[in-house]
């Protein structure tokens, strides 16, 4: 089969591979519908993180089981799946904690973006469908193998409630999800940075209430504007850089939440600063599997359309042009066909 | 009247002062029934924080109001009260949400170590109990205005909950106290972290199931060998070092709470560490005014003895030794009889 492999700063190339096989009991393989490129591996094709080695690319999927391990229970073949970019047993303490991204067997998805993926410890990690999605349904049920569970997570680990005022750093893709799964927990104010026309109008159609698009010091007073005087009861942190951690902690109310969901590159946090701010801080990797079955039925319900975030579709043998759009930040998120 | 005032690294003299007087309408004035020593006050006192100037001491108090102010309503002359370190209107929208300490009109108390003390907003601020205390009360309800407050939002701010496993870094009177309110809110194991004997007995005697008096790498080993391997559900830091709060993190559990209620001190933290452990974080000046309407019930009630953390009593003339023996570890917490 043919997928993506990384091979240094903006080296994405489509060729041959092996195609994954069952290697323990427990594995799946899946035939993928659909996969797509995230804002995280923008990192490594940037070179921010370096590439030791030619390195298969992708971790978002869904699609039907095409072969299961012998150990392999409740995942059958020929059956539509979702899973997250971790794999999860799903019983051990931390994943019953609901932290399945941190599970004591967890194993980083790789190499999606290709016709076929293995999937370790299949029973925890995937989650079947009611029955084979219609093409419609498809780039929603793929968004919530990361882009929109990360996003969920964001609102979730905010404790986004009714009634709240809500603000989102970033918007990306996760930071756009952010801001419908604030809507979905009743957030009033939804206020979302951005300074893109593009990202604005779907931030708007998802929920925000306000744009903002100045950054630093006028950012932060632009919400303390819309918030009484106070700053925001929460804020999403969905970028993962100093500047945007400073930004989300200056813009949030003394005691309020702040949740990111990016990997920091070059955070640091200052102890004092953290302590004087009064804030709750909580992120991570998104335990995606938590909030599955609950999603999975909010699309199913057509209560969420979380695909209007891909507005770049292309065949999978053009996932470098995939790249390049969301790079040049001419796309959102890229789908890809494979 | 005379008071503590500090001079530079280990210099408290004990001086003529004048006595405080109502400055603005809503102030009023205690004639203090007790009074103590810090473990924050121990930062400036060794000079870790420079004193650009004689500072008089003290942000801890409890006794007879003797003066109020044309604006006070809530607050009668004559009646026994308590108040937090940080003087708050309790009425603007940060105090509402619970965070008194970061009041948008808050004032930090100073100069309580001397019989009378000005205490502002005393309306907002202030606390009065049902009646005059015996004098028996008296040093569990001075333990209220600041150290088992700041217990009290330490184990508040990590969540702890019943059947909970939760550490405590730091043994001084605040580790203690948050020793002391983990067990009342029904946590099942508590590993207390603690070299000293003394120390380590009172731990025992408020709550701690377990004793660890290993740090770093070792320290660490120990919490998980008694939490599944996993790492303790919440953990409490109480000191505001680096160590103290790395090894927090490392001994919480993925997904697991932090707290943290000592000023930090050199305190950074790794975005990137902070993103992998998963763990929820929060902490900063405890809003001891929150508490402190239940807290004053359960000492009534003979609930809580939080007193017992005082193990020095001097009368305040004698107050340069009560810094001295605590600077040594020779005492706990020293109260300071006017």
């Amino acid at each position: 089969m043919r997928g993506a492999v990384l091979y240094g700063p903006r080296d994405v190339r489509f060729e041959e591979r092996d195609a994954p096989k069952i290697v323990k009991p427990t594995d799946a393989i899946i035939r993928l519908s659909a996969t797509c490129v995230c804002g995280s591996d923008l990192w490594p094709y940037r070179g921010v993180n370096p590439t030791a080695r030619p390195t298969p690319m992708g971790h978002e999927y869904c699609g039907i089981v095409e072969d299961v391990g012998s150990a392999v229970r409740g995942i059958k073949l020929g059956q539509f799946v979702i899973g997250s970019f971790f794999a999860s047993d799903n019983t051990c303490p931390i994943c019953r904690a609901g932290y399945q991204s941190s599970c004591q067997h967890a194993e980083l998805i790789g190499g999606a973006q290709a016709p076929l993926l293995r999937v370790p410890l299949a029973d925890g990690t995937l989650v079947g469908t009611r029955d084979v999605p219609t093409e419609q349904l498809i780039p929603s049920l793929l968004a919530l193998s990361d882009v929109m569970g990360t996003g969920w997570f964001a609102a979730d680990a905010a404790r986004v409630k009714p009634g709240m005022s809500v603000a989102v750093v970033g918007d990306g893709a996760v930071g756009l999800l952010a801001v419908l799964s604030a809507k979905l927990m009743g957030a009033e104010r939804i206020i979302a940075m951005s300074r893109h026309e593009s990202r604005q109008k779907l931030a708007r159609e998802f929920g925000a209430t306000d744009i903002v698009a100045e950054r630093g010091d006028e950012g932060v007073e632009r919400i303390k504007d819309m918030t009484k005087g106070i700053g925001a009861d929460a804020v999403m942190e969905c970028v993962g850089t100093q500047q945007s951690m400073l930004q989300a902690i200056r813009s949030t109310r003394r005691g309020g939440y702040i949740s990111y969901v990016g990997v920091p590159h070059g955070v640091q946090l200052d102890g004092e600063q953290m302590f004087f701010s009064h804030v709750h801080l909580h992120g991570g990797p998104a335990p995606v599997r938590r909030f599955l079955p609950n999603l999975i039925e909010l699309v199913y319900d057509r209560k969420i359309n979380p695909g209007k975030v891909f507005d770049l579709t292309l065949p999978l043998d053009q996932v470098a042009e995939g790249y390049r759009a969301m790079d040049e930040r001419r796309a959102i998120k890229t789908l890809l066909r494979p």
